[in-house]
C-alpha cells in the first residue's frame, strides 16, 4: 500500500477502506508515514469529505493508536456527555452527579477553557482543595461509589489525534465535519464510554454560527456512532446568549449547586435535563426520554443529585464545608457594574463577545499555557427578553483590578442590545438526532 | 504573515496576492515554511485552482528561486519550444537547427526520457562523442556560432521546482494545471527564453488524454505568459500514434537528418514545421505564420538548416563524420519482425502502448537512474491509415537480446488495430492558442 495512491483515492472522491485508514494512521504515528502526506490527506478530505462508514474507521484506528480505557467490568450502563463547546456552559457540573444519581454512570474527562469557551476543569479547580486531575484507581473508586468521576484527558489516549490535531491547526484543516467528528468521538471512546450524548451548540458563541453546519456535525456524530454499533444522540441546543446567568470559574460551581438544589435559571436547566435525561435513555435505565426528565426532576427533588455532587468533591480531595461557606461569598476584589443606556427589553446578548470577555479577567485563557483565576467573571442581571429601566445595572463584573473591570465593561457593553419590543423566546432545544 | 492564513485563503478559493506568493515560495525553499503546509496549499490549489495572474506571480517567484540565466546580450531574439512529451518526438532536433537558419536564437534545455516519453538529451547522446551537457560558456558560444545549442537544466536554475515537484509526487497534486504551468514556464524562462511555443500533445500515448485538458493546459500557458508580458504560442497536436516512424535514440536521430534533408515523414515534418514557424512568428522574423512556413521550407531547401544541425555537432563535440558513416546502419544485435495477422489498413497505433514497449528495449527508463542504450528501438512500417497484407511486417524491433525482443514485439502487437475501411486521416494540428 502507498499512500501517494490513498491520498489520489480520497482526492478523487472515493472512501477508503477500514485497512486503508488503518494503515495511515499507523503509519502516521510511527512516523513512517510523513507529515506532508498526511496534511495533503486532512485537505483532500476537507474538500472531498468522508463517509460515515469511513469516519467510523478513522475513530477506530485513532482509539486503537492509544491506551483504551477498559471500564466493562463496572456494572454499568457508561455513558459521557460532550459539548462542542459555549460560553457559561456548565451543564457537566449538574449532568454529571444527576445522571449518576439515575442510575448511569459517568466516566467524565473533560478538558480546559480556550478562546471564548470555558473548561470544566478549570471550574472544578476552583472549588478549595479540589484535584480536577486524578490517577486511574481514584477515577475507577469514584464510578464505583458515586456513579461519577471526573478527570482530565490522559496523554496515553488517542496519540493519534493530539499528533493530526496539531497538524490540522496549521494546515487549514481543522473544519472538517468527519475530522472534527473521529477526534471528538475517539477520545470519548478510548476513555471507556459505551454510549454518548452530545450536546451540539449553535448560535454567536458556538463553534458551529448556523443551525445548517450544527446539523450537519450532529448527523456525522450520530451515523458515525451507529456504524460503530453505539448508541449517541446529538442535541442541537442555542447558544446565542450565555447559558444561565453566571459565567467565571467558581461562579459557575455556585450556579451548578444551585441547580442541584432545584434553583437553577430556567434556560440552564432547560439544556441539562434535556442532555441528563437521553443519558438515562441511551444507558437503558428507563425506555422514553418523557420518563427520563421525570427521573432527573425527583433525582433533584429528592437530593440524591446535590449529594453525589457533595460526595464527589469529597473523594476528589475537595473541602465541601469550605465550599458551602464560600458559596455566594467568595468573589475577586474589584467589582463594578455595567448599566443600561436606555430603558426597553434585552433583545439580545452576543454570547461570543461575552465569552472573549472573559479571557482579560482570567475566566478563560487564549494559550494553553496561561493560568485561570478562579474568583474572577460576570454576573448577568439582566437576559434576554427581560426589561431594562435606564440606569439599572445588566451586568455585575468581579476583576482583580479596577483597570480589568473597565477594560471588561467596555468589552460587553457593545454586546447586549436593548430593544423597545419584549423578544420571541423559545426553546433551547432546536433539534435532536439519534441512533438508538 | 502565517502560512496557515494562506492555506485557508486558498482553500476557501481566493487568489494570493503577488507578496503572498513570494513569502510560500521563498519560505519553502529556505526551510522556513515546512513541507507539511506546503502540501496542504498544493492540494488546496488542486481543488481551488489559480488565476492566471496568481500563476503568473507563482512562476515569477520560482524564477527567481534560484539562478536566472542572462541571455539579453545576445541578439537574439531568444525562443525556445517545450513540448509536453511523446513517443517518437524528435521535434526538437529539427526544429532547433531549423529555426536558427531562420535567424532565431534557441537556447535549448532539455530533459531525459522517462516513463512512456522519449528524451532530448538521450537522443543526442547517441551520436558518436557528442557532449549532451554542456558549460554555460560553451553554451552561448552556440547560440552566438551556430544559432542555438542544447544542454541539460541546471540545477541551479528554479530549486522551487525541484523541492515542490518531489513534493508534488508523493502527495497527490501532480494534475493540476497552475501547478504543472508554473512549473514548465518558470525553468524555460530562468534558462533565458524570451518567448516560447509550446506543443501540447492530445491523446493516448500524452499526458494529455482529451482535447478539453489539452486545451486547459494551452489556455493557462499562454494566459499566464500574457500576465508576465511574454509572447506565447500553443499549439495542441494529436499524439494518437507515434511522431514518425522511428522510435529509439539513434533512430530519431537518423529520422531528423532526414528531414532538415527534407525527406522526412509527413505527421513529423507538418508538426515541427508548424511549431518552427511559430517560433519565427514569437521572434518577430516574418509578421505571420504563412510566410514563417515559406521562410522554414526555404531553409531546408537551401541545406542552411542541416548544417546547423551539424555544426552543432561539432561544437558539443560530436564526430560528424562517424555519425553521418553509422547513419542508417548502427543497430543493436538483435533484431525481429512483428507481422500482421490480417489484411486491411492500420485504423490505429496506441502510442502509450508503444512507448511502454520501449522500456525494456533500453529506449527509455522506469527510474531517473537508469541507464539507456543508444541503439536499440523499432521502426513502424506501416503508420496509419496504411494497407497492409497478411504477414506483411507492421515492425521492425532492435534489441539487445533475443528474448527482449520477443518481449517487446508481444507488448506491441495488441497496439496496432487493423480494421477493413481506411480511416479517416486528417491534420495533427488541432488547436492553436496565441499571446503576441
Amino acid at each position: 500500500m502507498r499512500m501517494t495512491d490513498l491520498i489520489i483515492k480520497k482526492r478523487s472522491g472515493k472512501p477508503l477502506s477500514k485497512g486503508e485508514i488503518e494503515f495511515l494512521v499507523t503509519g502516521y504515528v510511527s512516523g513512517e508515514i510523513p507529515p506532508y502526506q498526511i496534511s495533503a490527506w486532512l485537505m483532500a478530505v476537507y474538500f472531498q469529505g468522508m463517509s460515515f462508514e469511513e469516519t467510523g474507521y478513522l475513530t477506530r484506528a485513532m482509539i486503537n493508536s492509544g491506551k483504551v480505557f477498559d471500564l466493562s467490568s463496572l456494572a454499568g450502563p457508561l455513558v459521557d456527555k460532550h459539548s462542542t463547546g459555549g460560553v457559561g456552559d456548565k451543564v457537566s457540573l449538574i449532568l454529571a452527579p444527576l445522571a449518576a444519581a439515575c442510575g448511569v454512570q459517568v466516566p467524565m474527562m473533560s478538558g480546559r477553557a480556550l478562546g471564548h469557551t470555558g473548561g470544566t476543569l478549570d471550574k472544578l479547580d476552583s472549588i478549595p482543595g479540589y484535584q480536577s486531575v486524578i490517577p486511574e484507581d481514584l477515577f475507577r473508586r469514584g464510578l464505583i461509589e458515586t456513579g461519577f468521576a471526573m478527570t482530565g484527558q490522559s496523554k496515553d489516549v488517542v496519540p493519534a489525534d493530539r499528533l493530526m490535531y496539531a497538524l490540522r491547526d496549521v494546515t487549514g484543516t481543522v473544519e472538517s465535519v468527519p475530522l472534527i467528528t473521529a477526534s471528538i468521538m475517539s477520545k470519548k471512546f478510548a476513555e471507556g464510554a459505551q454510549s454518548l450524548v452530545f450536546d451540539v451548540k449553535c448560535g454567536s458563541g458556538a463553534f458551529m454560527k448556523t443551525a445548517e453546519e450544527a446539523e450537519k456535525l450532529a448527523v456525522s456524530l450520530v451515523e458515525t456512532g451507529r456504524s460503530l454499533d453505539r448508541k449517541i444522540v446529538a442535541v442541537i441546543t442555542a447558544m446565542d446568549e450565555p447559558l444561565g446567568r453566571k459565567v467565571g470559574n467558581f461562579l459557575e460551581v455556585e450556579e451548578s449547586l444551585a441547580c442541584l438544589r432545584g434553583d437553577g435559571p430556567e434556560d440552564l436547566m432547560e439544556v441539562t435535563l434535556r442532555l441528563t435525561a437521553w443519558m438515562v435513555v441511551a444507558g437503558g435505565i428507563v425506555p422514553t426520554v418523557e420518563e427520563a426528565l421525570d427521573l432527573c426532576r425527583s433525582r433533584l427533588a429528592d437530593g440524591s443529585a446535590l449529594d453525589r455532587f457533595l460526595a464527589n468533591v469529597s473523594l476528589q480531595g475537595g473541602d465541601r464545608e469550605a465550599l458551602l461557606e464560600r458559596e455566594n461569598k467568595a468573589r475577586a476584589a474589584y467589582s463594578l457594574e455595567m448599566k443600561a443606556d436606555e430603558e426597553g427589553y434585552v433583545e439580545s446578548i452576543d454570547s461570543f463577545a461575552l465569552g472573549m470577555a472573559g479571557i482579560p479577567l482570567g475566566v478563560g485563557r487564549n494559550k494553553t499555557e496561561d493560568a485561570v483565576e478562579p474568583l474572577v467573571g460576570y454576573e448577568l442581571l439582566k437576559k434576554r427578553g427581560e426589561p431594562v429601566k435606564k440606569g439599572e445595572s445588566l451586568v455585575r463584573i468581579w476583576s482583580e483590578s479596577q483597570e480589568t473591570g473597565e477594560t471588561v465593561r467596555d468589552m460587553i457593553r457593545p454586546a447586549y442590545r436593548i430593544g423597545q419590543k419584549i423578544p420571541e423566546l423559545s426553546s433551547l432545544i432546536l433539534k435532536e438526532i439519534k441512533a438508538l
